[in-house]
């Protein structure tokens, strides 16, 4: 059977049996944002990995060089984000054509540098060799933090909860698919893409106080993530479609393309926003510490309660039925 | 200009360039086998990545899909065991085309997970993607050491010592550019470029007593590789040619293709094995060592002076000239 029709999640799973049980040192294995190690210090350490492949994840046509590079390694933090951690030092590993020209080589580098320096973090190591053909770029952040969140974590009661607002990076994908060159995308737009910024600082404002159950950062679409927290934590998860905050200028895209934007904000992937699973007495509280120290939004997107699974409920209570729910990165189409 | 032109090594000057100086938490940053990074606890945290892609690393009819795996983990294990450190947790992004066959795909994996195993460390995460075209594959490993070895740590009076024997890899896809199949191969000599295994325990024997001054593991070539640690420590670095130790199955395949063996061991790459400052004092002790506890042959290959550069003496005493000496990824022909 091909690659393809298995699928990533039952590749990761497959992957995850053969890797056996995390022993000592590793406290959480495969199946998480990130690993968590226990290195003898009063922090855990926050491991994790993210690979980008030109054709895949990026296109060359729609990303300036300093924008592959910021996007890679924006992917990788927001996992550290998604575990509630700090990065303490980052690394990459890039596979370039040997006729790629060196400038546009060096921006690559400068966009995984500049983004790791917005965090106030450090592009520590990595490696670099020649690609017969494509660019490949493997991001990794080592981060730490007391007590990670895990997506295992969601309990009955629990609110639902998203960072921001979802779909903004689909609806920029979309447009370049229609052909819109990235300089005729309003910028806001396309830097939701180009340039995402991870939740960092909200992790670690909200990390502190303890306000987060579960967690996980929103790469596969609203939908299949939230799947995934309801999984790992055995629990149902009650979507509101109606309180999925979409943001001005992602109906915009929406009403020129004649697309549902919901399908963006539900479906769409890499708007590297985090899903939070937030106890129901301190919503308020997880509300106005990130508004105030942050200027972020956190909007309350549906419930945990106990049994299994994901519905989806229209504004009428109905459940709606999706055709796509994300992202599988074997049976997907790509963006090239 | 080219990224080929300008080579793998100026290309890794301008990202540390543009990394920045390595600031706390990372006390080690781009340039040595591994970074070094400090988290609180007694020991040091090393971390290191290594990338291998099909058609320069590696060719499908030359290794089998677990070999692809294993040798992938074991080029990054042997990163750890260069800063005479043990290995913590690894993990590995992996992109394969969709058509792959799963099975071979799972073998990969199992060879990335045999090789964790085999050296006591657990495969703890990682990422899969879909590429278009070719098989990438990124290890991490992350190690600990109380005080890890480094490149810059050589000193005037030091010997320089190789563990085990030089040339064999090189001797291998030698055998296998020249047409021969991997199963007409004596697997003895296959092993060493397909199966490697790094001096993990080595490292952690002589580690143990602080018999090292400074180390790498030869991944570009004696001499290349000599040159880096000459250069980093601030030393002249002069080796002894007739003393390189190369294996019987080494000579014999050099017989076979009428090939000079010496010129594999000073300039093939991917044996694996550590070159080693050593006081000279404690030459006899590190020896002693290594034989009783491993088995392992540990040999004086040249020595460590005032001065910077790397010479190479024959027999007689004379400079060898060599035509090339070592691996540039940018630059060198592609294994494919």
């Amino acid at each position: 059977m091909r690659l393809g029709e298995v699928g990533e999640f039952n590749f990761i799973d497959s992957i995850a049996r053969l890797a056996g049980c995390p022993a000592a040192p590793v406290l959480v294995g495969i199946g998480d944002d990130a690993a968590v190690l226990d290195v003898g210090s009063a922090q855990k350490l926050v491991v994790t990995t993210d690979a980008m492949v030109q054709g895949v994840h990026f296109r060359r046509d729609w990303l300036a060089p300093h924008q592959i590079g910021w996007r890679a390694m924006a992917a990788c933090l927001s996992d550290i984000a998604a575990m509630g951690a700090q990065p303490t030092a980052v690394f990459a590993s890039v596979a370039l054509p040997a006729d790629l020209d060196s400038e546009y080589a060096l921006d690559i580098v400068r966009g995984l540098a500049d983004c790791a320096r917005r965090f106030d973090t450090t592009l520590a190591g990595g490696d670099c060799t020649v690609s017969p053909a494509l660019i490949f770029i493997d991001t990794v952040a080592i981060g730490t933090s007391p007590c990670p969140w895990l997506r295992s974590q969601a309990r009955p009661g629990d609110v639902l909860m998203v960072t921001g607002s979802l779909g903004d990076a689909a609806a920029a994908v979309a447009l370049l698919s229609s052909g819109r060159r990235p300089d005729d995308i309003p910028p806001p737009l396309l830097e939701r893409f180009a340039q995402p910024l991870p939740r960092l600082r909200e992790a670690s404002i909200l990390s502190a106080r303890g306000l987060v159950s579960a967690a996980l950062d929103i790469s596969d679409g609203l939908v299949q993530d939230a799947g995934h927290m309801a999984t790992q934590s055995g629990v149902a998860i009650r979507l509101e479609s109606a309180a999925v905050p979409i943001s001005d200028i992602c109906r915009a895209a929406a009403a020129e393309l004649g697309h549902d934007p919901l399908s963006w904000a539900l479906a769409g992937g890499e708007d590297f926003e985090l899903l939070l699973a937030v106890p129901a007495h301190r919503v308020a509280e997880a509300q106005q510490l990130l508004f105030d120290h942050c200027g972020t939004s956190l909007t309350p997107v549906g419930a945990v309660a106990s049994g299994c699974g994901v519905t989806v409920l229209d504004a009428d209570g109905q459940q709606l039925a999706l055709d796509r729910s994300g992202w599988d990165h074997f049976s997907s189409p790509n963006k090239q």
